[in-house]
């Protein structure tokens, strides 16, 4: 089959095996599958990635980083069962999956250099993982999942209260997938940053309440979050230096959900943050249940994913997608479509 | 009247003029007062003691760092009445009081260059702000407030649910304070750590289950906190690098408590916090409840302060206990007793 490639930065599409499901697992064709931000670190920083994962005892359950097919935001149909696996969905059946096979040794697809990811034209999933896609939702929307399982994770581990004013500091896509989630459950008022135009007319889109420019001063200035007393910032930057500036712009009291994967060593003066009293909650991936709910969300509307799908590639788009996605005014998501000629 | 001087780290012993109560303030004679941790900091990193507090729009109130005489922990008996100041409890009362004085620009006492602190003679208070001494609690007693104070509220932000694994990292005051209004609430088990076998002895005494020295091992390997699922980690130490090493060694979902004051730019990686969605709240002071409610556990006897006081000396002695107080198995509290000769 074919698919793209990707070894210490360097991404190509080349012919690999076709993927063999085992027991329990099934063969399916990838639909869609969404770039993602932490695809951009990963093929920036392999070195970085990896080895602060593996002392992180890591979710991410990064093996190595031979040659590997990326790609873990996706929707797939279901092509071909492996041995001993009951045939209860039918083939063609169009389903999502959290990007994990769950074999004795649980792999990541899309980080594991022994299965592909979702930029290949086929992918092995684990039955027990699969969710067949409701209410007829098309693919492109269903291979959201996975990006906007991450905003309404991320909003569940804020526990609001419901009085909070919010401010979500860079409206990429996990920005925008939480500014959708907070939106759904009627969160806010909800202020958004980000240096992009582009970027701040897909956060009002999405639902947010006032879109600010960072050049035009500081988003802490805003009337909202400077009337409030129960603010929860929500940093989606995910650069060295952002948290203390957060902590020096922060009112007291403020609550900070790290969502930005910040990969190299940070500074930050605790004595700020002890002054005011703050709290960070730094936050990775979702749950079972969060993803399942993302997906019904996405299937009956109450997550709006269309206007952040901003392009649609084939495999040989996907190098030049991933520099295309380092600047901001261009794209939100782009997805690849492994079989778009 | 006779008071401890600091000037950039210089401490020295000199005739000063009384401090004069304005309206709505009483003259007070200081019976003890005990040195914080805070104190030697001021001491020793007066600059950047000042500056980030000013940075941070300081809950210090620091003014300066001319001649200041330093002291914040303290229990003092009334003298004299200012000005249209209703008379309302009797001269020679025992009292405390959080260390502000309430006027117009308020100021931190023990951190100002216009009053003086608890290392002196006497010192002016709001009478508003005054808490008489209940149950006839010793004054010594009575000056253990304060730092008591900071580890009830500590408690009090961690939001404990109950059946929380402890594990408290630096068992100096703050951490013995701590580690005693946890066990006030039977919260716990409650492991303990600290280098100092004086410290981890004290540490038992307050209440901890367990005490651990971490020459032998990491304290988070103890049987307690690996057996648990939910953990919560007092950081007591204040040091740069404490908070990254936490990060580290933590389990999953690990909420962090950072009471020790760190002056320093820190570093810390993210992505191990993210990782594992560690969360870390910074906590300073304590609410005015808090503090009442302090002295009356202290009062009655529910909060049990004789052992942490290790020494009392007079004026003479305060720039030797200084001194005396980086040597972590010497001293856990000193109170100064400025009428001691």
């Amino acid at each position: 089959m074919r698919a793209a490639l990707m070894q210490r930065g360097k991404i190509w599409v080349d012919t690999v095996s076709d993927p063999i499901p085992q027991a329990g697992e099934v063969l399916v064709k990838t639909r869609a599958c969404g770039i993602c931000g932490s695809d951009l670190h990963a093929a920036r920083y392999t070195e970085a990635f990896v080895n602060t994962s593996r002392e992180a005892g890591g979710a991410f359950k990064l093996t190595t980083f031979d040659p590997v097919v990326l790609g873990h935001e996706f929707s797939a149909e279901i092509v071909d069962y492996g041995p001993d696996t009951p045939h209860d969905l039918p083939v063609g059946q169009l389903v999502c999956s959290v990007p994990m096979l769950a074999r004795a040794q649980p792999l990541a697809v899309g980080y594991s250099s022994e299965i592909p990811g979702g930029f290949a034209e086929y992918m092995v999933l684990s039955r027990s993982l699969l969710l067949p896609v409701p209410n007829g939702a098309p693919d492109t929307h269903a291979a959201m999942t996975e990006p906007m399982a991450v905003g309404l994770h991320a909003v569940n581990k804020a526990r609001l209260g419901g009085n909070e004013t919010i401010l979500v500091l860079g409206c990429g896509p996990v920005g925008l997938a939480i500014i959708t989630a907070l939106r759904q459950r009627g969160a806010g008022p909800i202020a958004a940053a980000d240096y992009s135009p582009r970027r701040r007319e897909l956060a009002l889109g999405q639902g947010a309440h006032v879109a600010i420019d960072p050049k035009d001063g500081s988003a802490f200035d805003a009337r909202e979050i400077e009337r409030s007393d129960d603010v929860v910032i929500f940093e989606c930057i995910g650069v060295p230096g952002s948290i203390d500036k957060i902590f020096l712009a922060a009112p007291r009291n403020a609550r900070i959900v790290v969502v930005g994967v910040c990969l190299e060593m940070d500074h930050s003066r605790p004595l700020i943050a002890i002054n005011k009293e703050l709290s960070v909650q730094y936050v990775l991936g979702y749950t079972l249940d969060e993803f399942g709910q993302t997906l019904r969300n996405i299937a009956d509307g109450s997550f709006d994913v269309a206007p952040l799908i901003t392009a649609r590639v084939g495999l040989d788009g996907v190098a030049g997608s991933f520099e295309a996605l380092r600047d901001p005014e261009r794209h939100a998501k782009i997805l690849v479509e492994p079989w778009r000629t």
